[in-house]
């Protein structure tokens, strides 16, 4: 065990609604829930605007990292005494799961988009910069916070940990999976996680899982699967996506014309600037986000004013599928129409594809940092999840990407220039589908 | 029905994790939900600070409404062509269950507590005055906000309709038992609500249970009383609350004392002068209150800044039990040692008691507004449940009321006046209680 | 409605682990579960052998059957009102739903193998014949019966609902699923039926699915999936299943032996005849089944008497996969090889296949009497779901046969005739699976 | 650890729906679970005839005894390494939970009613006398089958062993509160028995509650409560319960009066005599009595064929209350009305009282043979539960006590002797209460 662990006179537990109990016996562990930058992520929800699609979905980063963590102590329990698994690697494993969404920031996808931020990079400053979280971890040794720094960002040397945390079937997934299928309500997002615990074996350079319990992974990647079209990738969702991501669009393009704001963006000066500090990423939490989003409904800036009220109402865009079927010229007619309107289309007319979200489901060989699923077969070789299931070869090969084009439907409704929206109508006719629930 | 009310062209649903389906048909409830006033309360979060204790409970007053809604639904379903009830007022109920909630504000008791607010004049205000919510109702004729207030408030004179939403087992109380219970992830809270549905029966004055249903109600009142101990008085949560509490004193203090903010409290200026407008109400949600307390970390006012910050990064006072074995002598006596260490007692040693909260078990005759339970007995006569049920009866005879001083345990850690410290560790020494989880 | 029908005065309700209640308001329905023929379901177990190997699976048809018509029941609420459903076939429905399996008899499988019975001519024979619940069914009229066989035996002219409870998505099948997911304890098995009701719609000649519920459909038909490898093809069940009836084989080659029963086989005489009579057939249910077994583990025929003994005190063969490598010469040697142990091989070395199953996934076009399932398309036209979805289409393309080779593998563990023994391992020897859980 | 055992080469798990696994690591626990009288569970029903109120509670006692085992299992990685508990216990503590319940015969309270048996000590016989547990209990040492037995029968001079499987909260009950709510599908039953093993500690001579977990015994010992009113005392169960006892009274009856039996009662014969043997008493299990209860439905007898038919085709008795109010010269007169009618009293007319059933609520005091439950406060000393819970001490003081009686409803529903039967009525008259569910 690292030097400067300690083990709490008493364990203490945190009710959790998933997993039913959190295990904290680690003083290490303890100390860092109990760090300023940990305790933020109770104020960055962990699905950003799904609560607007499915009201329960108001839990946040700091419920999920509890969840992950709980999930990595009982994979090491099961590996306890197992050949290739060494037990001094447990706090590390511990700490890299309690910490690995610690860079989130509010809204991240959205802020990521428009201001290049990179939360995987915040995680790192975190981690290894001047923060409390900095000080617990040092505790157990000079080297210990690279080394967590290292696992989450899946550079350490020690594969097998790498793919405790980060691989198709990661401590990270299995908890999100659950618990975001439990917040939503949805009936999706179950699997036996006792049985797959139960046969996750520990390798060399990864983790992988007994041929016996291939149907339950198969559950599993079901379960992933019907997770992201009903939850992840639910349109709705991506409207209010939309909205948020032309907000902060339009406040960078307002700085940049020196617009003179009623309420000004501090908080997001360094962002503007590209030199974001430390202390400024952390400072502005969602708490603030939606501080200055209430505040601009009421600026003068009509774009502005309206994408906000749109985002705190819940007033989405509307959608019709963006698709092969559509053709170039109608694409730049509509913008063109939309400009007649006097609706200027940059902000209101957007295309968004559900592959530039951050969720996937099952795709051997296709993303270079994440170990696909093997399964240990009885006589000993290892053999890929899809070349054995066909269930899951099916899902892997399924189209994942589509395209949507979000527009105010409003716009069409009010009286005036109708000659101009009947034209926008006919070429969104077709294709029209809906946002409301 | 009343006249002005259309049904959806299609019902729509919300996914529920509690209650699976919320079905919505009438377009009167379909535009409510869309009101800028209740899409408010999906920043207003149901349990306050009960988050810092059970990290599950981050689910808001929006998710709470839906619920309350939804049961007043089913209610009336089983009342659906009873005796004494009126279909015509379906939509009044449904109104009522949705609204009545609509004036709280965040961190409604604290805010209550230091500013004189009362959430449910607030209610009445939203629903009577210039907004959104209002505009909606008054489709269903000019005197409909009114009645619907007039529900809420328990001053309608059909007594039947106000005890389904406001009664020792009202639609509010079984959803938020139910809804609590399931996001902290506590084992109570749950009883057999389909089961007391199909026992509701309405006479001309209140809702009764059949006596064959004795059982799953004196069920509902065992989860009532394990809800209130072990999650509604928790003391950490009571802990949060002080703290909360001493902050909003705080600020007002230093107003008065025309302290120089580096981060003034523009949205408490209203609150300050206690004349308060109906849109200032509402802009002040926990977005922004959370806002504030992020940023009076920062603030020069040692106090105002130790408080913020103990909020934010959940550094919580602990407590020692406050009963009749503490003498008037030893109280005095602290507040003077802690002065004297330089810690103001106005501000960190507080008496916080139970029976403040506004939450209850079972207590027939004691409260003036809320019609107890009555049983139908086979015999068609009325028989209040304690009288029937020895289980109720036992615990509605039972102390609700404990007090517990809190205070900060770490200026008796720090080194210095090592004599005054122990005085005050002699005087706390027995009554020591723990608040850590 | 059709004549002679009365509601009961006050509905009546069971309590159902699967479904929470199961309302019963007609007459009718309530006086055919008090028939003797429907009481008998309580002795005939759901899922035949399958207790050998879920402890859990106890529960019965009598269970299942009022499942199927409480989800029924929930059918007609959704239909009730819409084009192409007729609100007096109601009671034609919920009839044959509490009545498809009333001709079951005990471990019916077996049975059927051995004694060339159908229990779907017994169900008709038990409607149409001199039972108790045939004069229940005749106070509807005359024809009543005869309706409730043909919706039944899927020829009734109304194809809507012959198609509600007999095609790939029908009351049979979601109530078995969910129930038998229960008795087992497995995690598969649970798919959201509340939503699939909701998106169900009655056409002209079968009931269709919204496209919008097609997710739900697949989770449905993944649910089926898992279902049948990890439950009903279980091969500790399928043992069972091979020692039962080689049971049934020893005696009716022992009877025409004409072999001296200590306990004869009386309730068996005219199975052995060909010519069962309806009392007969009801008579011999699986409490009078296990008398015997029990009784013949104390007869005089060795094989009798073992097989009994291993199929009461679950000692059940082992089996190898008997697939395409294993040679016929192989085979035919192995048959040698036990005879020569004194084995016979006509009871001790049994092929079984899980085509041979009442159970299948779902492959359209496969099974002539069982609609596919169809998506009703926004433009209104059907598709066959295995073309909308790629997951289904990948289920429905999977090889569903297997076949193993059962044998007692004690035989080989005696001392003696070891040369004979290794020979018999030789063979076996890389086909070797475990029986054992 | 005893001599003799050994650990399975790999831990083997049964799927169980409460428990979700059972998890069996010894080799003695594997082979107790295998001999043929463990088996023989399989056909002893844990509830009776509860099943025809329930139909849900199909389930065994081999179910229920797995499920103490896994308790036990779980009560033991608690005390591991703790004060007080010898870890070399573990084995008999497993055994002895395994082992409870193997001397229950079918229907177990009516055959000890009628024949005298005691399944505790047909418990004793089969642990110590000369069958397939016996044998492999020795491999533990020649005294171990004496000690499990001891400790079932709570003579083992370890008392804190004794009160892990016999107290007010113990392996045994919290499994079967557990097990029999899930398969009757009640909502009670129902308790946090996750945080009840947590607070679980040995003392030198019983298992004693850590304070902090007061509530969640409250909660323990409420759902005892109401499973006892809602399920236990059920009145239709004990109307069956009734009417087996005196089809178990008319056989004997009969015996003594050499009626000429077509179906003899073979396996009752020791039974009859008073000397019955081991075998004799482990063929009798319930497919045999149910076998019996078939055939004499057929008899010439009328009293034995109807109460059969009555039971085979669950047509109960109906019940008044028998209370206080009723008086002697009533009941000796309705026992002479009913002889009129030629409807015999000694097996029509039924007296039954709750406090017969072997279940009961929490008493402290009362039971001389099972300690109560004692807290652990925090100074170290022990304190009765109902001392410092107002609830449980309501619940403690409730008279647990009702008596009813129960007669065939139909023989007053028959036209003839309607003057007879009005008396009969006027003075069941105001006392009716209704059996049907």
């Amino acid at each position: 065990m690292p030097v400067g662990n300690k083990k709490l006179p008493e364990e203490k537990v945190f009710k959790d609604p998933v997993h039913r109990y959190i295990h904290i016996s680690d003083e290490l562990i303890w100390d860092l829930v109990g760090t300023k930058e940990f305790q933020r992520l109770r104020r960055v929800r962990q699905l950003g605007t799904t609560f607007l699609t499915f009201h329960g979905a108001e839990h946040t980063r700091f419920n999920h990292s509890l969840g992950v963590y709980e999930i990595m102590r009982r994979i090491i329990e099961v590996f306890e005494g197992r050949p290739h698994w060494n037990g001094n690697e447990g706090l590390l494993c511990l700490s890299a799961a309690l910490l690995h969404d610690i860079g989130h920031g509010p809204f991240s996808h959205s802020f990521e988009k428009v201001f290049n931020t990179d939360h995987e990079e915040w995680t790192r400053h975190i981690i290894l910069g001047d923060t409390e979280v900095n000080t617990v971890l040092r505790r157990m040794g000079e080297d210990f916070p690279q080394q967590v720094a290292d696992v989450i960002e899946k550079t350490h040397p020690n594969k097998l940990i790498v793919s405790m945390i980060s691989s198709q079937i990661d401590a990270d997934r299995m908890d999100y999976l659950q618990r975001d299928a439990f917040y939503t309500g949805v009936s999706y997002g179950h699997f036996d996680m006792e049985r797959i615990l139960r046969v996750m074996r520990p390798t060399e350079d990864q983790v992988v899982i007994k041929a016996t319990g291939m149907h339950a992974v198969e559950d599993y990647i079901m379960s992933r699967y019907q997770m992201y079209w009903q939850v992840y990738f639910h349109p709705v969702t991506r409207s209010a996506e939309v909205i948020l991501t032309k907000i902060l669009q339009r406040v960078k393009d307002l700085k940049n014309e020196e617009y003179p704001f009623k309420y000004p963006p501090h908080h997001f000066e360094s962002f503007f600037r590209g030199a974001i500090t430390l202390e400024d990423y952390l400072d502005l939490d969602e708490s603030v986000a939606m501080y200055y989003f209430l505040m601009w409904q009421k600026e003068e800036d009509a774009i502005l004013q309206d994408l906000c009220r749109r985002f705190m109402n819940r007033r989405l865009f509307k959608y019709v599928e963006f698709d092969q079927h559509f053709m170039m010229n109608e694409w730049l007619r509509l913008q063109q129409l939309f400009a007649d309107l006097g609706v200027d289309p940059a902000y209101y007319l957007v295309v968004d594809s559900s592959s530039d979200l951050p969720y996937d489901f099952y795709r051997p060989g296709e993303e270079e940092d994440r170990v696909p699923i093997h399964l240990l077969m009885p006589d000993r070789r290892l053999r890929e999840l899809s070349r054995e299931s066909d269930v899951v070869e099916a899902i892997s090969g399924k189209k994942r990407t589509d395209h949507k084009l979000y527009y105010p439907s409003e716009v069409l409704e009010e009286p005036g220039q109708e000659d101009t929206k009947q034209q926008i109508k006919d070429i969104l006719h077709l294709k029209l589908g809906k946002v409301e629930r």
